[in-house]
């Protein structure tokens, strides 16, 4: 690391910038995402992106230089303990936010191996959209999509929940629902729609060959556009009308990657 | 419905439970739960709970009267939007609170047919705490055990996250750890705590049988009085430390329901 900077004003353009995007869920205005937690600016180191610099509360000061020691280009801003706390989205926040040159994917880098590809249809809510980004890298997916309409990959708390996953996993944001279903059918992938009402029973679909997820919002389901032309899969439960978004995506997952396994073993 | 009731002072008694029973993440002091939105209204009569009292916002009241309409036993409170506002948890709240009595379960509940028992231990986050009920009910537990050191059932936000599922499934709460491990033990339940390195894979788990399964907080995992007599239990993932705390309780469950429907099936 370079000598540590304080910064004092609240006014400062970085800290401003970094307000900004933290609000919008975005990232800042020279293309970083926001990563806070220790746990983070170690996925991120790890996963080799650049790191250009690292907003220090005074208090975690030195528990963030240990973190940078030795990495020459990660600049580390040293600012009050509650101007860092007024940055965060958190409530306590841990005193540490990285600002990390995020990967950049095309399309085709999701179509790996055997492609298995998640596809994000109006999932809002960016904690259970980072949950699935996780359970996705977990679980041998190729890629994943956050078409328009969806939370953005880049907001804070959708970077958090990925627990590091979004440094690794390829992924693409805001394109377009008629571009992916033309790709997805190109790449000869099946198209299955998640529905609680859904045709197919999960243990019954084929997840071994080149396949596509599509996880629909909570509130609305996966959208007509896409479930034309889908088969829609069904996770058989009882009771309820539907799963958290996050847990069904999972567990659709899950059943991809025991499907593959046993596929291997035999 | 009885006649509604306005209550235009924010220090009327009832208000200043209501407040304070969310603050708290519990019950009223009557031990009466605090159920927002329309759904969980919904839920809770449908699971046929006493539902003594419905604060319904003046902006909303129409919607919350139309709910309610020909059942005596409720009365409709009505409050000015802002304050309803200020007693939620949500950051835009649809209206109406429904002030639910919450069914008494004993232990021995827990365990009907073949028994399939979650224990929370530890698990903070009252999101995930409700999501693992959503699915437990949803993948057939036959019950779950909120113990000494979890969140409680009684948080809004748990109750939220639950969907109305707590409404249904069987538990308990603030039980001590050694007094359901000798339970489980003696009604002969095998025990896998879930841990992403145990000792046994989760297909290769028989959860055909009486079994508990003990999830942990994503922070610290199972406890050590549980680990001790239990087996591990490993989700297999790759790249990730862990998935979130609901998503793999949601797929222990969904595993278990699985192997429990193929039996049924042959």
């Amino acid at each position: 690391m370079s000598k540590p900077i304080h910064i004092t004003s609240p006014s400062n353009p970085l800290l401003k910038d970094v307000r900004r995007a933290v609000a919008r869920g975005s990232l800042t205005a020279d293309g970083l995402l926001v990563a806070e937690t220790f746990h983070l600016l170690e996925e991120a180191l790890r996963s080799k992106l650049p790191v250009p610099a690292v907003l220090a509360a005074a208090g975690a000061r030195s528990a963030v230089e240990n973190h940078v020691r030795g990495l020459n280009s990660v600049r580390v801003l040293v600012i009050a303990d509650s101007l860092l706390q007024e940055l965060s989205g958190t409530e306590t926040a841990q005193g540490v936010i990285a600002l990390v040159r995020p990967p950049e994917w095309k399309l085709e880098n999701l179509f790996g191996g055997v492609p298995l590809v998640v596809v994000l249809d109006g999932v809002q809510d960016p904690g259970n959209a980072g949950a699935v980004v996780r359970a996705a890298e977990a679980f041998g997916a190729t890629g994943i999509v956050f078409l328009k309409g969806s939370v953005s990959p880049f907001n804070a708390k959708t970077i958090r929940a990925s627990a590091g996953s979004l440094f690794r996993l390829p992924f693409v944001s805001g394109v377009d629902t008629e571009l992916v279903k033309a790709l997805l059918r190109q790449r000869k992938l099946r198209v299955y729609a998640a529905d609680p009402l859904g045709e197919v029973a999960l243990a019954q679909a084929d997840l071994r060959s080149p396949a596509a997820l599509i996880v629909g919002s909570e509130g609305h389901g996966v959208s007509s556009t896409f479930r034309q032309g889908s088969q829609t899969l069904q996770i058989p439960t009882r009771g309820v009308e539907s799963l958290n978004a996050a847990q069904a995506a999972a567990v659709l997952l899950y059943e991809a990657s025991r499907q593959r396994i046993l596929t291997t073993d035999n």
